[in-house]
């Protein structure tokens, strides 16, 4: 059977292991600390491929970052990891074939082919975490548009600048759908500064009825944007994954988007390819994995 | 040359046309008015059939309301034309073949084949008028979603049901970029009722000051809602048409939502394809004719 060296590239973690063409972890997951320079990532995924490269068909990159569409490099800046880090070369870090995409894309790929969007030729993630991202799978094809940065999920749910986005842009959907979101949303309703996300979610467990009332407003959130998602795509599903997802009421939701929504109804449900989605994504598409369509 | 009758089916207008397999139209303009009965329209689109069947390879139509993915149907309900119009079995109407598809949707593939996207493989189309129309144009191919509804745009640019629209829920941005959203946004800006769309758009040919604000106000919006589908979709160019599209600056535009973006820069241009954009991208359509993408 064949397989992939998934290496998973966040801000503050590289992960690796190894996913066969069934989406299957086989091997070992490693865990690090994502270095501080970009001489140690480099020197780090180094020695990760070196370790591995010689047992997999595959290396296969889940980046956050957008990539472009040869996926072999990464399109502008990502954010919270080293400046240099956009330039790297992944093609020549090993005499096998390297595969890099978008760590948001390799999860909806990882959903599409095992999770909670397969069988579905059309679908969206969202993965609301401490930012948003965003995956759209289009007639059984990961969607990348003209230079391969498509699904991002800085669309505008306000207006007036209300609030302020990390994208340096303001009103976004992620600035609202987000673990941060929730934060801010509820300094904003509560007065009190200090309120964490921790907090609302402890209150909503504890049927709390301010913290029920700030976490409702940021579900409405989420609604608003999936409404919008719906009608432009008119997809089959729409996906929600990431930490912040746990907490959402999926058949609520749904309700409420095709109550709104002037397309056909469509289903909101969670993620099913678990924690480790990015890299089982990234392996399956380095592998060449796809469906029928 | 291969040719169709081309028929264009607005809730006020009926329209048609020969259009040729270059996008050209080849016969005179035709226009009714919508009947107000449905068995009225029915023996419009005969009387029009018959006149021209013998004569063309296809019958193409270009309609109001969103159409299935076999494009011989109408899905759901279609605002502002008899509540039977949807039921229509178009096949049945001639013995030449009948190929049907949403107007929006066919001005967005005249602009792809002969006009404003000409050579670009990702483009997304906006007609503001009375209300907006979308079409969706992604690798050559035009969009449509699981059921032939995509490309709405009713994503919501605002929060808190601060204005309906006409889908009957609330914030859209149609209710915001449309014609009739200007008219509502220099109502709520000045405070006077009997405003309407003409004396925003007269202000603003003869500088006045009040005027020229409101008509920003506006133009934001739009631009607001470019940069959502510029983030969401990555588009080579979105093209803007419609009655309303004619006051707008694109430059202006192009340059605002590429300072915003986090994806690749895009262009924001005007339709090139005319006034019967789509009576000739339901011909070109319904001919089969395509890029080589």
């Amino acid at each position: 059977m064949r397989k992939a060296l998934a290496i998973d590239v966040g801000g503050t973690k590289i992960y690796n292991t190894l996913v066969n063409d069934k989406g299957e972890i086989v091997g070992e997951i490693e865990k690090h600390s994502t270095p501080k320079t970009y001489a140690e990532i480099i020197s780090l995924f180094k020695e990760i491929i070196k370790k591995y490269e010689n047992t997999v068909d595959v290396i296969a990159f889940a980046t956050c970052g957008a990539v472009n569409n040869s996926n072999d490099g990464i399109l502008g800046s990502t954010g919270n990891i080293v400046r240099e880090y956009p330039k790297t070369d992944f093609k020549s870090l090993s005499t096998k074939p390297v595969y890099v995409e978008n760590d948001a894309n390799c999860a909806a790929w990882a959903e599409h082919i095992i999770g909670a969007s397969k069988n579905c030729p059309y679908s969206v993630m969202l993965t609301l975490g401490t930012g948003v991202g965003g995956g759209i799978i289009l007639d059984n094809r990961l969607y990348k548009g003209k230079s391969g940065a498509a699904g991002e999920m800085h669309f505008k749910i306000n207006r007036g600048n209300k609030r302020k986005c990390t994208c340096g842009s303001s009103d976004c959907f992620e600035a609202y759908a987000s673990g941060t979101g929730l934060r801010i949303t509820a300094v904003e309703t509560s007065g009190n500064p200090d309120i964490t996300t921790y907090d609302v979610i402890e209150g909503l467990k504890n049927k709390d009825e301010q913290m029920t009332k700030i976490f409702d407003i940021w579900q409405n959130d989420i609604i608003n944007g999936i409404i919008g998602l719906a009608d432009i795509f008119d997809p089959d599903v729409v996906v929600l994954s990431g930490s912040m997802a746990e907490f959402v009421d999926t058949d609520y939701i749904t309700e409420k988007v095709n109550t709104e929504i002037v397309t056909q109804p469509t289903k909101v449900v969670k993620a099913q390819a678990g924690n480790y989605s990015g890299m089982i994504g990234a392996g399956l598409l380095a592998l060449g994995v796809k469906t029928d369509g």
